[in-house]
C-alpha cells in the first residue's frame, strides 16, 4: 500500500476545534468498534498534550536525543483509563446495562465512576473491607460511585464482580472488558499525527501491562492502513517496577511492592499479549527500581516542570536505563507515555523534596543575598 | 464587517494535530502581543474540553438549558493560569530574564514554577513565613522553584517582590505582568471555535477578576473582527464567593473568608477592567454562599462526572442563582468555566461526602441484596 503523504494525514485527522465537545470516539470512530447507534458518552477525554523534553537530554549527556512526553494525565479523570472507559461506558449504555461494576482501588474506580455518572448509570466499586483507603478513593466517591466493602480479599472481590455480571444487567468495567484496550490505542494514533511519523521508540510503564498492547495495537495499525511507512514502526520498550516485575521474573509475584502504587501488580491480565507486542515490535519488557523511578520523577519536575503519578515516571527511568545500557540510541526519537496525574499522591510529592524554610528578613538586601540575586 | 462563515471559522481555527506539541501561543499568536523572536515556552497548555452538561439542566428544572462546562483543571498544572503563564515565562525569556518571581502560594506559584522550569530560569515565590502549608506548595517546590519565607506579611511579600523586580533581571508574575491576562482571552477563543458561535452568558469565579477581564477582551476581539455576528456577544456573569465579595460590596475586605481559597482575595487586581467587563457585555457581578458553592461542587461529582476545585463550582452556583432568579432564561447557552482541578484539594472532596463502609458478606445474594441489583 501506498503511504499517504504528511498532507494528507493532516488532512484526514486534524482535529476540528469541534472534536474538543465530542471526545475520542467521535473523532476515531472509523478504528472503534461501534456504530452509529452507540451512544457517545464522554468526558473531554483523548486529544491530550505531547510535550518535547527541553532539558533532559543534554542532562542526560544525549543531546540529539528527542523525547516526547504524552500527558496522559491531563485526561478527565486524570489517567489513560478514561480512553478505554468513554468506550467501556458507550458500550454498556448501548447495550442496555443499568450499572457498571469494578474492583479497584484507583484510577480505575475513578475513571468508571466519573463516566457512568456522565452516563446516568450507577457505579459499584467492590473491595476487600481492610483494603479501604479513603484518600485513594476520593474521586470515585465524589462522583458518586457506591462503594461496597466485602468480607473477603480482593482476588475474591474480582470474582464476585465477574459473577454478578452474569446475573445481573451489570457490566464489568475491569479489564477483562474488551472495549477498554480499543478505547486506549487512540493514544498511539495521537501521537503518530502530532510527530507526523511514528517515533522510534515508546517507553511506557508496565503493571497490569494492558496500556502496551493498546499502543502496539494503534501503531500496527496505522501501519497497516499505510497511514505510517512500513519502514516506520515503533519499538515497545515497556517498564515494571523490580518489586512487582512478574513478566520479567517469569511468574506471578504474590506480594508486589513498588512505590507506584498504579502499577503493584503481581499478576497483569494481558500478560501474554504484552510479550507478543515486546517481540513483534523488536522491543523488550525490562524493569526499574524504586529508586530510579522516584528519580526519573523527581527529573520530570525540575527538569521540565512536569508533575506525574510516581508511576508514571518508570517510563522516563526505563528510557535512561536503556540508553545507558546501549539498547535505545542516544539519537532516537522516543514517546515516553505519563500515564497518570501527579495530583493523584501529593504525599509522595512532598516526601521526595524537603525545602528550607528558615525566615529572611523581610527588606531587600537580605533577600538579594538570600536570593544569589 | 461581513461575518465569516461556520466553514471560514472552522477552516482558520481548526486544530492540527501538530499544535498538540505545540501550545496556544502557536496557535494564537496573531492575536498576542509576540514576534517571530519570542521564544515559545510550552507545557501543552489550552485546548480544554468543552463538555456539555448531561444530567443538570432537567435537574434543576429546566431541560431547555445548554450549559457547557470549560474543563481548565485540565491545563498541564491544573488550573487556568497556564494560559497566562506560558505568555508571561516566553516574554521574559526574550526580555532576557534570568529568574521570575511571584508571591502566591496557590495555582499562580505552581504554574510560574513549572514554565520557569520549562525554560530553564530559576524561580522564586516570596511568603509571609508563618503563612507556609506545605500542601498547597507542593507543585512548586516539586517543579523547583525556591520557596522565600519571609518576616513579613503577604503585603509585604508583594512589596518586595516588586522592588526585587525593579533592582535585578528578574520579572514579576504576578498579576500586575500584564502578558498574563492576554494569554487567558484565549480560552474565549476556543469556546466560540467549539461552539461556532459565542454562548449567550459566560459564567465564572471571580477572585483577583483578571479571568473575567481576560475572557471579555477575547470575546470582544472576536465580534470586533467580524469572527462572531455582531449581535452575538456574550454577556458576563462573574461571581465573588460572599466573604470575600469585595466589587459586591463595593469596598476592599480586610480578612476575606471562603471555602474557595482560589478565590479568597479581598481587594481584586482588576477590579476596574472587570466592573467594566460586566457593564459593557451587560453582565453582573454577583456573589454566591459557600454552601451554594458546595452544592454546586457536589452536584458537578455526582451528576456530570466532573471533579473541579471548590473555587470553581461557583460559576455553576452563580448560574443557579440567575437562573432562579430570572436574570439569565431557562433556554439559554451557557459556558460555565471550571477553573481548577479538584485533585488540588483532595480535602475538601473528603470532607463533604461521607460514604457508609459497613462490610457485606462476600457471596452473591448479600451482595445483590445490598445493591439494589
Amino acid at each position: 500500500m501506498q503511504s499517504k503523504t504528511k498532507e494528507q494525514i493532516q488532512e484526514q485527522y486534524n482535529c476540528p476545534a469541534t472534536c474538543k465537545k465530542t471526545g475520542l470516539i467521535e473523532k476515531y470512530k472509523r478504528h472503534l468498534p461501534v456504530t452509529d447507534k452507540t451512544p457517545l458518552i464522554s468526558l473531554g477525554e483523548g486529544n491530550t498534550p505531547l510535550v518535547q523534553a527541553s532539558n533532559i537530554p543534554k542532562l542526560l549527556g544525549y543531546p540529539q536525543l528527542k523525547i516526547y512526553f504524552k500527558l496522559e494525565g491531563l485526561n478527565p479523570t486524570g489517567s489513560f483509563k478514561d480512553r478505554g472507559m468513554t468506550l467501556a461506558i458507550s458500550k454498556a449504555v448501548e447495550d442496555g446495562a443499568q450499572a457498571v461494576i469494578c474492583a479497584s482501588t484507583g484510577n480505575t474506580s475513578a475513571s468508571a465512576a466519573a463516566f457512568a455518572t456522565k452516563a446516568g448509570l450507577k457505579c459499584y466499586v467492590l473491595l476487600p473491607h481492610g483494603y479501604v483507603a479513603l484518600g485513594k478513593l476520593a474521586q470515585a466517591i465524589h462522583y458518586g460511585a457506591q462503594i461496597v466493602p466485602i468480607k473477603g480479599n480482593f482476588d475474591r472481590a474480582l470474582e464476585l464482580v465477574r459473577e454478578l455480571a452474569e446475573q445481573a444487567p451489570v457490566t464489568v468495567v475491569n479489564s477483562i472488558n474488551p472495549y477498554r484496550l480499543e478505547g486506549q490505542k487512540t493514544a498511539a494514533f495521537e501521537i503518530v499525527e502530532a510527530l507526523e511519523r511514528q517515533p522510534d521508540y515508546l517507553c511506557i510503564p508496565v503493571g497490569n501491562a494492558g496500556n502496551i498492547c493498546a499502543y502496539w495495537r494503534g501503531f500496527k495499525l496505522y501501519n497497516e492502513l499505510g497511514i505510517t511507512e512500513a519502514s516506520n514502526i515503533t519499538r515497545m520498550h515497556g517498564f515494571e517496577a523490580e518489586g512487582s516485575a512478574a513478566i520479567v521474573r517469569g511468574e506471578p509475584i504474590k506480594n508486589p511492592e513498588t512505590i507506584g502504587t498504579a502499577i503493584r501488580i503481581g499478576n497483569p491480565a494481558s500478560w501474554q499479549e504484552a510479550v507478543r507486542a515486546a517481540s513483534e515490535s523488536k522491543g523488550k519488557i525490562d524493569s526499574v527500581t524504586d529508586e530510579e523511578i522516584l528519580a526519573a520523577y523527581k527529573m520530570l519536575g525540575t527538569a521540565e516542570g512536569i508533575f506525574c503519578e510516581p508511576s508514571s515516571a518508570a517510563s522516563l527511568a526505563g528510557l535512561i536505563k536503556h540508553l545507558n545500557s546501549g539498547l535505545i540510541p542516544g539519537d532516537a526519537t522516543v514517546a515516553c507515555v505519563l500515564t497518570g496525574n501527579g495530583l493523584k499522591d501529593p504525599d509522595t510529592a512532598q516526601k521526595v523534596t524537603t525545602v528550607d524554610l528558615t525566615p529572611v528578613e523581610a527588606e531587600i538586601s537580605a533577600l538579594r543575598q538570600s536570593m544569589g540575586l
